[in-house]
């Protein structure tokens, strides 16, 4: 029996990725990098021609705020600037995924939206139609949850597509395993 | 650069199945169906070498002696053909699935288990260690749900695996949505 695949269209798997939280470590977070090894070894494997990967990487604009508690803004070009800044940062995570899935041979797609990660990753999934999305967790035990809230949680109840959540392991958190 | 597939093992995929509850549909539920046919489409896809699909039935003791209120129980016997009974449902359920891996020509291993199926199906995760597990899911409103339990929120919580929930499609939705 022949497999029916659509169109012989490619299977279409949205990521949200973050940036690390930890300090002078301005990169992709552990559970981005995990849940994105995960998808390449598990499901694309060397099918590379039947994939495409589309990064979505949501800036909230307040939490880049904190950052510059003790920056002087006099003039709008000063908040033109740390948003410039914001999107460099922004611009450097997506590279990293993109050269990646380049040196790989799996087409990609990427971009940024600013806004609450849960809600602008779930819109994005009504607006791009993927067939699966794929986010990354910290495995945050319910009481550090309280605090930090989990994208992830919400995609799985909201989102209109299956969601696999991708739990960093044990021996990849950090001391503290909030940060990510 | 390289993609790293451990070993070249190929990705072992477990999938908890069930019998419709469909009177007169002695098969395989509209969930489980849906979630086979998403696997084969969206992820296994034409790399059938690459994946190995493992197949869970867990049957609830207590549910399958509901349909036999009106049976007399007069000797070990009678239960025992009951139990036989309940058994080749379960193994023409299967058959179901593996005929299908079969024809499209991707490995597959089948088996049946007794119990509580949320728990039954966390503890053969833990037991043979899947990449991934895929569970279907009628996607019944907060209502509906209170009344009938759902396993594939269980497993997405429990399972020590990365798990996809496959929602049934509205269209596919019989006329008593808790049936499947």
């Amino acid at each position: 029996m022949e497999i029916e695949i659509e169109g012989g269209s490619v299977t279409r798997i949205l990521m949200g990725v973050s940036e690390s939280t930890i300090k002078g470590h301005p990169h992709a977070s552990i559970s981005s990098r995990g849940a994105f090894d995960w998808t390449i070894q598990k499901i694309v494997r060397h099918n590379t021609s039947a994939f495409k990967l589309l990064f979505l990487h949501v800036q909230v604009p307040d939490e880049d705020g904190f950052d510059d508690m003790d920056s002087i803004y006099a003039s709008p070009e000063d908040f033109k600037s740390l948003m410039n800044r914001d999107r460099a940062k922004g611009l450097h995570l997506l590279e990293y995924f993109v050269t990646r899935c380049h040196e790989i041979g799996v087409s990609c797609e990427a971009w940024i939206k600013r806004g609450d990660a849960k809600e602008v990753i779930c819109h994005e999934v009504k607006r791009v139609q993927p067939d699966l999305l794929v986010v990354g967790s910290r495995g945050l035990g319910p009481f550090q949850r309280v605090f930090v809230g989990t994208v992830s949680e919400f995609c799985v109840k909201h989102a209109e597509c299956p969601v696999i959540t991708i739990k960093r392991s044990a021996d990849e958190a950090p001391q503290d395993p909030v940060d990510d």
